[in-house]
């Protein structure tokens, strides 16, 4: 039996050695970073000159990743892979061919929208859904052909499930949960989990208190339990997780995740005027380091071995696998 | 009585000292002018650019407007006045900070949307069209704090009746035909003209082919019924003219205008395979220079002198007085 991989893939830390060394002390072979949310193609390209630096003062820790290979690698040397992606297309702009010139810039994954209307979509946020626009089916064709994984974690559910029908490859949502574990438009119904497991494709369980049962009281169990619900429905091999850590963020971040450029009065999200921080992070799940009480959670809870194999992810790098890839 | 104002509300041309020459042939007034279709902000300001250029190298001909006394101004001074205004909200990328910065270079109109969904809102070329969104109703209000006029020419149906619903001040469709005339989407429902007269705003007749009755063979008389039929409608002081003359364009224009940067594969738009070019001129409309035989055109069809006022530039020198101003 092949060694366990482990996969976080979904992260959007404040970035430092400290949390690298955490990585390492989870045993994360990989985990997928979020390199944009409202940026434009340039201030993307700052942000990827910012990894480059890190790659290179932390090269003990972490590495690039360009192929599913290269994550045998990173493990192989004790080190963690970094799977660049985007949780908004804002980067592509307006602009079919940045999705090929950001790929050779290594960013694998793309939402195709963040809370609001994006040009491709909409987003979860917004009063009405009208699925893929033009330039959105023009962008998928391509994020197919060059082997950038269609991401719609943020995205509503009529745009969600056009996208998994568009897209001729298998899409993700990197972290959302089953709207039966919490119901909120953040999270995903139980016919998207389906097509979205008819298609190939992955859905990684969210570790962000918003998008769980009882919040940031929700337990291990409940957390674990809910991962149980959605194997029912999905099978254990289209299941996988993204904690969507935000570690050592502050409010302003959360600020500027909310709002972007484009209102002028406060949006508070998923929070509200009289809650507008951060929710109190979980207890089992404090950072990057607690990752390994998941699988413990998932062990605990019974799954066999095989199936905390593919949750905490196998999943994620054999979809990885043929996803990277460009079209032959 | 006043002397006659002549306003063309849109044109989009190949901006030469010979085009400016015309405007003043025809007795022009002010001409609203395309300063951006896919621009970005730092595009748009290249193009801001070159409009000082020729206010200063045709001062002459023509006069920036910043206020609709300006078009006052010009008309005593014997030049025609340039209203900037964009086809589309690209320029202001994802920014509600640059409605006012691009009101500051007086860019005074803005179209929630060219022919594809923009961040604002759909466009008439989309399958379908969920109306504002979330960033579409803060740009409205800020458009309406500043004092940028809302266009919705290019908008998809349910978007435009949403916007003139939601703005605070009138708002435009700067050149568009009633869809009685030509049944295509571009041109506007019976139910839109109304909802904008009821609302005090105003609809420019446009000259573009694609939108006509019998497209570049529609006659005088034709163009002239229809606007008698458009007046049973919204009332003469509803109505104006926007050309959409787009002189000594070439086809890459054309191409551009249809497919920006988003598009892999060729869009027609209005056209096709067969006749992806410019569609033949009119014949009693071949240039800015033939403006005056719209005008005789509305004479001969009998409307009434303060009706033809009112058409050829009256409606939209009333309405810029009140639009152009910022919100108190």
């Amino acid at each position: 039996m092949a060694e366990r991989v482990r996969i976080d893939g979904l992260q959007y830390s404040n970035w430092s050695r400290a949390i690298f060394e955490e990585m390492r002390t989870a045993g994360l072979d990989a985990v997928h970073v979020t390199a944009a949310y409202w940026e434009s193609a340039r201030e993307l390209m700052a942000n990827i000159g910012a990894w480059h630096r890190r790659f290179e003062a932390h090269a003990d820790l972490i590495m690039p990743i360009r192929t599913a290979a290269d994550i045998d690698r990173a493990k192989a040397s004790g080190r963690t892979g970094i799977i660049l992606g985007l949780q908004n297309c804002s980067p592509i702009e307006d602009s079919i061919d940045l999705i090929s010139v950001f790929k050779q810039l290594d960013v694998h994954i793309m939402q195709l929208s963040y809370n609001n209307q994006s040009l491709l979509c909409s987003g979860y946020l917004e009063d009405d859904d009208s699925g893929l626009s033009r330039f959105g089916r023009e962008a998928i064709r391509e994020m197919n052909r060059v082997g950038m994984v269609v991401d719609t974690s943020h995205t509503a559910e009529r745009s969600t499930l056009e996208a998994i029908e568009y897209s001729s490859r298998p899409t993700v949502v990197s972290h959302a949960n089953p709207q039966s574990a919490r119901d909120t438009p953040r999270n995903k119904s139980e016919r998207v989990m389906r097509a979205l497991a008819e298609s190939g494709g992955l859905m990684g369980f969210s570790c962000y208190p918003f998008h769980l049962p009882a919040r940031s009281d929700t337990t291990l169990e409940a957390f674990t339990e809910m991962v149980a619900r959605a194997v029912d429905v999905m099978g254990a091999s289209h299941l996988a997780i993204g904690t969507d850590l935000c570690q050592d963020q502050p409010i302003e971040v959360l600020s500027w995740m909310r709002n972007g450029h484009w209102a002028r009065v406060m949006d508070y999200g998923e929070g509200s005027a009289d809650q507008p921080d951060w929710p109190a992070p979980l207890g089992w799940l404090r950072g990057t380091a607690d990752f390994p009480n998941i699988e413990q959670g998932l062990e605990k809870r019974g799954f066999s071995s095989p199936e905390v194999d593919a949750l905490i992810g196998g999943n994620w790098r054999r979809f990885l696998d043929g996803a990277l890839q460009p079209q032959g």
